[in-house]
């Protein structure tokens, strides 16, 4: 299913297409035996099918891992027609994922794609300004964010509060993210549908139509190269202004 | 004015009151004569007023201040009724403000108020996550943050993007954001009005009322140990869930 999503978002001529966490194998494990079951490698044929079906594209998308060491992981593989280009594991495990899954020990690395400067981060990864900012001074254009982003309550008239992180961590280091989330419904968990691509100064430029059968899309074309922007008034570089002797007083 | 004001919130029963940046003085300089001939130091007599006025309340705003050294600094006060408790200088200084004063080189203490354990910033720090992160794990439940948000264009049913950016921060933190702007135009620049109190979810929970007068006030009862529990979900506390190995593999 996976692969035939990463074949329409490239015959709609997409460049970087994002896929939702753990999307080759569900969110909601019975058990530990179940997630195990379900684990696979960076081998496994999906990642050769995303691989041809890619055609100029870099898909980016979630995979239960099991790793060399025999541990599980959620994960993020980045596949050009190539390949797997790297795989990437969560750091900030959500909720029962801590039964389930041993969490990453590696930051993620800023790769050099077809499409740009790329970094991956995972769900609640997310929420961590630290990760955001992290991968922005390393030089990433873009961050792709596979998430299942469990729906909550929020005020009538609001974004998804992960959204809104998204947003301020885009504006915070000018770069953009595109969080891909699952929709409808798995084994009585209700998802936000919070898909978004959020452009530099921090506002969403594109989410998916509603009833978008289904593999609702969200589209957006931008220029990566904006990112190296960071003058967000005539006298004001994000980064240039930032402070690190003062936050070296903090015990950060 | 802003004695006025401290003393219109007092009566109203505020415990904390939060004022805009540069209350004392404006904020539109013509030039850096007139930015010296406005600055004040801790000892003058409109603290001393704030502290008369404040009964039971904690103030926090701004004032263009001559420090001890000769240089102008933007910074913000902190006052209850035994007078000046601290003071902040601006560590982020915004456009134009590059020309007129020189930056502080403190980061802000927490501070043990009648109200709770009070962090202060001033306008553009708030968009650095540093500086919330930094106050944060200090052990601030409440940061007060006077502004002065130049009005700029944004997207029909968003909050202003500073607005969101203090949402984000006090979700990523759970701790509580008192954002203090001006209204009106000053000199012929048009003010955000983004006056706004956050909760330790990361929504507003209250903006002063349309058409507000003179003191256009945002009230709203809050219980500042709220920001003690930081846990997002059963098994996600949001500080403990931080992964500063992670993050040293960064040149944060």
């Amino acid at each position: 299913m996976s692969t035939a999503a990463v074949r329409t978002a490239a015959a709609a001529g997409a460049g970087l297409i994002v896929l939702p966490e753990l999307v080759t194998s569900g969110y909601m494990f019975e058990s530990m035996a179940e997630a195990r079951s379900l684990a696979i490698t960076p081998a496994h044929p999906v990642f050769t099918d995303w691989a041809a079906a890619a055609g100029e594209a870099v898909v980016v998308g979630g995979f239960c891992e099991l790793g060399d060491d025999g541990l599980v992981y959620n994960s993020a593989a980045v596949v050009d027609s190539d390949g797997v280009i790297a795989v990437y594991r969560k750091t900030h495990l959500w909720d029962t994922e801590k039964r389930v899954f041993t969490p990453g020990s590696d930051a993620p690395e800023v790769l050099a794609t077809r499409v740009g400067s790329l970094g991956v981060l995972i769900c609640y990864d997310l929420e961590f300004p630290e990760m955001t900012r992290g991968l922005a001074l390393s030089g990433a254009e873009i961050l792709a964010v596979p998430t299942n982003w469990p729906l909550a309550p929020r005020p009538a008239d609001e974004h998804p509060p992960e959204v809104g992180m998204a947003m301020a961590s885009a504006r915070a280091n000018r770069i953009f993210i595109a969080c891909c989330d699952r929709s409808g419904t798995e084994r009585g968990q209700e998802w936000t549908e919070g898909t978004a691509i959020i452009d530099i100064s921090g506002w969403v430029i594109a989410t998916p139509e509603p009833g978008g059968g289904e593999f609702p899309i969200a589209q957006a074309v931008i220029d990566p190269s904006q990112s190296w922007d960071k003058y967000i008034s005539p006298a004001n570089d994000v980064f240039a202004d930032r402070r690190r002797d003062i936050y070296a007083q903090f015990a950060l």
